[in-house]
């Protein structure tokens, strides 16, 4: 058997760093949201980029599955073994291998987390800005091209990531991109590699655009009486070009949801969360005008978080939300919509899914990256429930139509893995079949990830 | 004969918008650099997407090279039949279909030019940043990743383009993207299809990210005493995360050809160009850093362009500078290089460019979007003396090597085509391999501009 073959090629290269134990297993087959466990039949823990390449061409050779880790935190069971195989975790090359301070970028290994990064840079005056929830690695938000809160202003993955080194599906090693700020030097394999969730090769080194730590950096909290209200004043400011850092939203229920799972006290009702960044004046001005346009639109003024320790809890609190918000009604498990609009629509999208969700009886506290035109409903169901599971599946399917529809995508940053496959054809009509060829191209045998994110082989 | 058929069965199709006239055909074959004509076999000149459909059915049924044409202006011959075969210019395909102002985004037919489409949009408050030195279609400017003296601010073509129509080498019409500002839902094919060339296949339809007209522009003229002092005052500016929208450089030798060229009367040193886009406050902000910074580098005070007039004469110099430099030197031809580097090893580069052009005894003006990391020597020579272009271009390959060396690349906004194909391999050793294995999958006959971009096939 394939599996057994390659475990025995890879024992004497990874020694107790190849792990077969059942709890092992267990924590490398589980998913954050509702997908059934599915473990590999062995976990590897690389060092290098060459054992990384030794793994996958033991995997090739063998003709099995190789499925890379970075924290798991991913919402479509990107990285789940549905079909066996070898785990690739990266949490051992997780080093800084290079800042350069005058370039404003880092190179860093895949298994980094975004807390870490920050902290070690925290000397330099400079970070990186993309923050998904999750405490997640650069290898892991680099393949679902994650984004978060201050998309709005610094851009996603896709915007932040100059460089890869890659193993190929064949084992091969190579680079892409430079440390230039911009080429015109053939196909931008770059881009290729970003949000592939795995399936074309594993990335063993980012090289990541960092941005300098604002002079002067204000964060607010503003009610208003509905969502909207809120988003009406959103799609003003966006509108008008004011260089928000981050304009987040959450409906009454995640309200809710906050203040009984981080001790906040905020009115029930809907509240935007917002931060900005530049000179003091800069700053200044930016409030002053937002605070206007706020106004017009019923905002209940500005609780400011002025000190840093402010702002970190308010953030914290944010980014704690989807565990608030499953943690609010236990037993239940939770698929995370993540429909993405262009900001005209984005009223016209929440007011829909809302009603939607009440039409059905589903509870879906409603929380997002407003600015960039994305948010969540987070659907809980009674997993014991198969009607009530199939009744929020039909509803996801429900808003995935309602944001094509509306000149938008499926997925603003979680992915496709298993979970939003049934979307693709057609949210890309016959361009799915392209991305199919391409990894047909690249990974002949089928052993990067298989099953996630292009069309199923026959 | 395969390129008979093709005409034969597209006659009927295009009429008189397929043409064999010899003027056409020699029209289409030119280079704006030193490349010798190669005009292809037939232009054609197709209305709708349908009929670059059936033009490239036609083309892929009788194996024939099928090569896209914007304006023509590429420096790298891309645009030029080496192997013969139909010319399809999107002259007639330059509509805008479909401003929005609400999600400042516009949907726009390939062969619009970008002087054109800002025309378009002047009432709307929005307009398109990316702007190359000649007034290229949006459908050029897309396939060879294009940027211009805005990059600084606001990026290239890569971060402009929203989504794609394209017709692949199959025929098959496909849609990359989404009006959404952002997705995860699988491989970025826009991405792929931006920069390509035309070797993947050709677009149809493109959807561009724009700008609101900033409140305030102000544009400044700096003089220096050397290229050393005026680059230093670039880095800090960078480095210190200055917002300048435009900041280029010009050296002694590019100034006296614009001014021989414009009736320009700059002093005979290095001359930095800037603009600044903001609020009135934010506006004024900057420009006092950068003055200051300027000064401590020797910069000799502004001279400020304030009137609108001014401001686009400015610019119209400064676009002009490639054709002034050429007209200085009649006779001569020119290879323009395109090395971008890191903006820390930009004075290094410079320095280095200068000094081995000057130890050839090359004629080589330099002048570029510095604050990218990006400079062009216009390299120029005797097109009758073959001794004298070997020399050129092996300058050529010195400043390439200087460019890898220093993290860089060989073209920061000019393309591949076949002038830089030879680098290729140097800068991305296996990855230009997985870029072949890519045209493989996706224009398996290789009819789409074929011998540009990817490794010669066997
Ligand atoms: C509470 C919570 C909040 C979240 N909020 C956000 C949010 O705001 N924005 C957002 O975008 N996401 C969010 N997510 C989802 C998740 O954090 C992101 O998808 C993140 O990018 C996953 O990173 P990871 O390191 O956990 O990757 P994993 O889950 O370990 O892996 C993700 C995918 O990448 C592949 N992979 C991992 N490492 C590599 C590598 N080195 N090479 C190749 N492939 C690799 C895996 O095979 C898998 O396909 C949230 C998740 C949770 C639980
Ligand atoms: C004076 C001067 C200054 C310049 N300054 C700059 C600059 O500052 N920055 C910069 O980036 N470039 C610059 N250039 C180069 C040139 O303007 C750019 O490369 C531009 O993008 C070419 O656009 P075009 O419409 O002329 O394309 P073309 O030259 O007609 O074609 C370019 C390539 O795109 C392909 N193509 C064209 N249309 C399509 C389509 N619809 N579908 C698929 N493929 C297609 C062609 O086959 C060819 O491979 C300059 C050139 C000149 C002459």
């Amino acid at each position: 058997m394939g599996i057994r073959d390659a475990i025995s090629e890879l024992s004497p290269v990874l020694g107790q760093r190849l792990s077969l134990s059942k709890s092992d297993l267990q924590e490398h087959g589980r998913s954050e949201t509702h997908f059934a466990d599915a473990p590999p039949d062995a976990v590897a823990y690389p060092e290098s980029t060459d054992e990384v390449r030794r793994i996958v061409q033991a995997c090739a050779r063998h003709g099995v599955p190789v499925i890379g880790w970075g924290t798991g935190t991913s919402l479509e069971g990107q990285a789940q073994a549905f079909s066996g195989g070898i785990c690739v975790d990266f949490q051992r090359m997780n080093r800084i291998l290079e800042v350069s301070q005058g370039d404003m970028d880092v190179r860093v290994q895949p298994g980094v987390t975004r807390e870490a990064l920050n902290e070690e840079l925290r000397a330099t005056g400079l970070f990186f800005p993309v923050d998904p929830g999750a405490n997640a690695s650069v290898g892991g938000m680099t393949s679902t091209r994650a984004s978060g809160t201050t998309a709005v202003r610094y851009g996603t993955m896709r915007d932040n990531v100059l460089g890869l080194e890659v193993v190929t599906a064949k084992g091969e090693v190579i680079r892409t991109g430079t440390r230039a700020r911009k080429s015109s030097a053939g196909y931008d394999l770059t881009a290729l590699f970003v949000g592939s969730e795995g399936t074309l090769g594993l990335i063993t080194e980012i090289t990541l655009r960092l941005r300098g730590t604002p002079e002067a950096i204000s964060a607010a909290v503003c009610a208003f009486d509905t969502v909207g209200d809120a988003v009406e004043a959103v799609m003003a400011s966006v509108q008008m070009g004011l260089p928000l850092a981050r304009i987040e939203l959450m409906d009454t229920q995640s309200v809710e949801a906050v203040n009984a799972y981080s001790g906040a006290a905020l009115p029930a009702c809907p509240h935007l969360l917002l931060e900005f960044h530049g000179s003091d004046a800069g700053v200044a001005e930016q409030a002053q005008m937002f605070g206007d346009l706020a106004q017009e639109f019923g905002g209940k003024g500005f609780d400011w978080a002025r000190k840093t320790e402010e702002r970190t809890a308010l953030w914290a609190m944010r980014h704690a939300a989807y565990h608030a918000i499953v943690a609010h009604r236990p037993g239940t498990k939770a698929l995370v919509t993540d429909i993405c609009v262009p900001i005209s629509n984005l009223a016209h999208a929440l007011e829909e899914t809302r009603q939607h969700l009440d039409a059905q009886g589903i509870e879906g506290p409603i929380l997002g990256h407003v600015g960039d035109g994305n948010f969540h409903a987070i659907l809980q169901f009674d997993p014991e429930d198969a009607a009530d599971k199939a009744r929020v599946l039909e509803a996801s399917e429900h808003l995935v139509e309602l944001a094509l529809s509306l000149g938008g995508t499926a997925t603003g940053e979680h992915g496709i893995g298993v979970g939003k496959l049934g979307y693709m054809e057609r949210e890309h009509g016959p361009a799915w079949g392209l991305m199919g060829t391409i990894k047909l191209a690249l990974d002949p045998d089928n052993i990067m990830n298989p099953g996630k994110l292009v069309p199923p082989r026959n």
